[in-house]
């Protein structure tokens, strides 16, 4: 039990609450290992680190030699939403759920080993299970159980429709833990219902119940919900390193903690450690590019986790740049000759002398809104709210 | 549209309320038959008046060249109740449906014309309905829509289990009409429910949905509940004219306007005939005869209710001789030389000569404890509690 409190860290929720112990246990004694299952839905094929969160705590099992069931959810994927309401879920094709499965089974390569992992399809046993076994399936299930799961009681307190086939959803995810005979099912908080349905479905069938571990949900770069793809607040695990670099450091300060304790590989000392330096005033800005950098090591290397920090930093500059307040000339205060683009310069930085101007110009450092113009002769539109870049440092918008 | 005034008879409920004159209307138009469901469950084959009450609707409809339907539950009927919990619903299997349905048919050629109504099996598209559809299906139908349904409404909140696969019913029933192109459904009042599911069914696949109408539930010859074979309670089809004679004799009186209108065959001004009679003092006995009769003679002949009367009158004052007072008669007192019939008899008819009683007795016309005997030499035990019955109307007990 040496791994127990490893094994522990992090989780939310145990179910039973001393689940572990006893099915660690029996692994040892039947000398089995642990199947333990993660249902995945091959809809949304691009992991990020709230799904690493779980997969992490599976690494883990599976460093103590325990058996990884990767369950992917094709039967449903095939579906989609039928009632056209959610567009997130719009069936898919046999193809298109290989090719997401292989995606999804190659971003989890960057957390558990692949090779040892058992990938199995729902649809196998789903696809032909006859009407008649439906309904004994269901049979097992009193709807007010079902009513129980918060969203759905939420819904029908609320009046909110819930199609009849979305109550059968998350009997099938219990019907293939019997299938796979599952040990342990494990998933985010918002798992724990459904993963309860299974312990049911097990017991009735006479077998016995798997445990249930839940990880907490890891909210996104916006600090409100979850991180989610269909919310636009994810850092994905195939990110480049500087979109890593640049998300993590747009999380809001008081997320930190959770990304510590929950996205970075750090030792729980290392993380105490920098838990106290930041109470103690530490910069938040600084350890979120300690955090950065460790999220970026763990998915590529600690070179590009350098190379993400310079970036950042350059842009960052850049960025402050283009926040620098401009100086507004009042266009009709300009005494026009002509409207190209070296006289507007000229008479704008009129300490330089015009060849200096033209010079300036065709070597790109002019900028009109963000673009480069490097002809002189340039025909130039004086238009209220044009911003005029000339050189580093001159800033000019005409109004 | 002369019909419609006979086709409204009796119905409790239209739906929609002018739905009838409209789908008449389209037959002539489209000059089609109307396609009329009556759907059957196969579990209990045995018909009774109750059944008959939606039957002669059906039959008027067929009558006027319409397209009865008659669809058998098998699917349902082979699951059973997997709970186990409702033990009338055991599971059946392909034999038994077979069979259970050509009872049925024979019963049902009773009332309507089986060789002109077309019989379907909705285990013909349900058995082999893949799963994928069946979640398309299920999707079609709110989980709110069917806690409408009384019944699951009323375990709702009362916190009796409902088991997900109840739910389900309401809807296969609703794909049978999708699948028969039903354009009336016809049912007892407690079917509204199940009914109106198949009109938002079709409604959704883009046809016609069909109209709804039930027919008001005959109560059981207990006055109480709608009659049903469970609760013991049926006139049956197939009853015996001695039985169906009985059973309508043994209806409370209070019953007797529902039997009227319900379950005779007279003309409306027939029925309002016995109710003025019945209510200007008539013995409610006679009026049930009348109602009895009326029944055997649709079942079986006007001959067989004729008999039948004339075996109820005969039971009947076999009855009331069986529940007369008898003339108890002291053993002791009696002053026996022998224990023969005929000296027992003597002492008791003792104003009869021996030669009248010996002529009574081998007749046939004396009985002990209800058992004729024609021997006068027969060894007589005098036990206490023997009843002698000699001729019509002397009836002793011995004490």
């Amino acid at each position: 039990m040496e791994n127990l409190e490893s094994l522990k860290e992090n989780v939310s929720i145990f179910l039973p609450e001393n689940g572990l112990e006893e099915k660690l246990k029996l692994a040892k004694k039947e000398n089995r290992k642990l199947r333990i299952k993660l249902g995945f839905d091959p809809t949304a094929p691009d992991l990020h680190l709230g799904h690493a969160v779980v997969l992490k705590k599976l690494k883990q099992f599976q460093d103590l030699g325990h058996q990884i069931v990767i369950l992917v959810g094709s039967f449903t994927a095939q579906i989609g939403d039928p009632t056209g309401k959610n567009k997130s879920r719009k069936p898919l094709n046999v193809d298109d759920v290989k090719t997401n499965a292989e995606t999804y089974i190659n971003q989890l390569s960057k957390i558990i080993d692949v090779e040892k992992a058992e990938i199995v399809y729902n649809s196998d046993w789903l696809d032909c299970l006859p009407f008649t076994e439906v309904i004994q399936l269901l049979s097992k299930v009193t709807v007010a159980q079902l009513m129980h799961r918060n969203d759905f009681n939420k819904r029908f307190t609320e009046n909110t429709p819930i199609a009849m086939h979305e109550l059968v959803y998350p009997i099938l995810q219990a019907f293939d833990s019997v299938q796979i005979k599952a040990d342990i099912e494990m998933g985010g908080t918002d798992q724990l219902f459904n993963c309860t349905m299974g312990r049911q479905l097990q017991e009735v069938n006479g077998d016995a119940a798997q445990i249930v571990i839940c990880m907490p949900l890891l909210r996104g770069t916006d600090g409100k919900e979850k991180m989610s793809k269909s919310l636009n607040n994810i850092i994905g695990l195939t990110d480049e390193p500087t979109e890593m670099f640049g998300k993590t450091m747009s999380i809001p300060d008081d997320l930190l903690i959770e990304y510590l304790t929950l996205a970075t590989d750090f030792s729980i000392s290392e993380k105490e450690e920098l838990t106290r330096q930041l109470k103690e005033g530490e910069n938040p800005m600084n350890i979120k590019k300690i955090i950065a950098k460790n999220i970026i090591t763990q998915y590529h290397s600690v070179e590009f986790a350098d190379d993400a920090e310079q970036f950042f930093n350059n842009q960052f500059q850049k960025r402050n740049d283009e926040n620098r307040i401009f100086e507004t000339i009042k266009i009709e205060t300009l005494d026009l000759v002509s409207s190209s683009l070296l006289e507007v310069c000229h008479l704008l930085k009129s300490d330089l002398s015009k060849s200096a101007v033209r010079r300036l110009i065709e070597s790109g450092a002019v900028q009109i809104n963000g673009e480069k113009f490097v002809d002189p002769l340039h025909c130039f539109k004086l238009i209220s709210g044009t911003k005029i870049k000339i050189g580093k440092r001159d800033f000019f918008q005409l109004v």
